[in-house]
């Protein structure tokens, strides 16, 4: 059997939002979010517009530059989490980030898959989960449907294909657990 | 013995196109291919563009935003394949991609390599070859000189080194191979 | 215990310069050195500029279009070194590049970490040393604190974690020593 991409389908993909709100976000995002400009000397503007768009944000998020969210209806965010430079947030399904999360420059969370078994090769999202104080590193990719439990971490150039456990460090393509991670108290 | 990049040379690398076609292709490749913009809404504008350049493109080709190719008159695409969001086709060499295959978000072909066994580092370019129902994944690399068989699929942030056998999946920097891909009739 | 990013701090981290400088940065960098534009046709002219901003760069240094640089009052240079196109090098630390070295297309230096075993995740910074012919490919990324011995390999999409030894190969994430460099004389 063939691949027919002729034959493409996504019954099951919503958007989330009408047209011209996506308009309107190309616009802010062009704007505020995507280029260079370190717009973090005014704290909280940029997580003021995610929110003016249905994301839901909490208190003391940073946001760094050269940032590519693409649903903020579909994004949730908890307190005091990072999101750094050139990061891209392809949120076709929704993004649930909790608090004291560090998504360091160049991450890439995933939410669109293909079913390579039919010949429509159809459109599969699903959700991603970063739990509290997990760390997803510079240059890694979160796959479709990864939950990453409490303290997690994801290291440099890492591939996350299946769920990250509670306070373990993850490595390699695809990431494999390599230790665990201890927090020492007072230090 | 120690590389001497003074010495450098490349002799048998030919651009392929004079110097005013490749300033017009800058133009054109800032305006309509590396930006943001949703241009998608007029399908086939960027395919009629690509064939101004000496592109080889079939019919209803999908090109999405933010993609670079360095060299369109080195580019020939099958029939209803698509190019994924900020891929990049560094075709330093020729670069052939089938029908229905499918560039993920942010791949990167590979054309060019040097000999890092001479002192003056000679450029090497070699072909690229994706043949029918290919699915190159998101944040993966193609290196110079690999074909992908038919419904080969390169999975995410793995790196390509040697040919993809048909209907294989290959994972794993480099890349490996993992399992079959068997594409169900009737599904 | 738990991450508190609300308490996050980097006492010994210095940016190096005023704010001023800071901002006239930006505004050379974004004109000359991040856009697409192939200003390899005046050589010397991004060396010279990086130099006004206290880079020490040597002669005949290649700097292709695309090219990111945080603090260039960090970098050091030597003679016929390449910097690749969308090449990032986010040195808040120092990062010395020797001569002859080639960074290939979207190679990324990282110097900065976090210390995740403590609430606080403190913000660790290391140097980073390329000697004299090294090849980081395509893609790759160099850890914090690397160094990478004279004529080290670092193959494309790999990922460095501890030193590169002298005229070794280096592969994966995170890379092994695949194999060696033998540099022919006389080829």
């Amino acid at each position: 059997m063939q691949t027919d991409l002729s034959s493409f389908s996504n019954p099951d993909f919503r958007r989330g939002a009408s047209g011209l709100k996506e308009i309107a976000w190309y616009l802010v995002s062009s704007l505020f979010f995507r280029h260079s400009l370190a717009l973090g000397k005014f704290p909280g503007f940029k997580a003021w517009l995610l929110r003016r768009f249905g994301a839901k944000v909490g208190k003391a998020v940073v946001i760094k530059p050269s940032v590519q969210i693409k649903f903020p209806w579909k994004l949730t965010i908890g307190d005091h989490s990072w999101i750094g430079e050139h990061v891209w947030i392809d949120n076709l399904a929704p993004v649930t980030i909790g608090s004291n999360v560090c998504l360091s420059q160049g991450a890439l969370l995933l939410t669109g898959n293909h079913d390579y078994k039919k010949p429509s090769f159809d459109l599969i999202t699903q959700p991603i989960v970063l739990e509290d104080g997990v760390w997803i590193g510079a240059r890694s990719v979160v796959c479709p449907g990864v939950t990453a439990r409490s303290h997690a971490v994801l290291a440099v150039g890492s591939v996350a294909t299946k769920e990250l456990e509670a306070y373990q460090v993850y490595q390699g393509v695809p990431a494999e657990k390599v230790r665990q991670r201890v927090i020492l108290k007072g230090s």
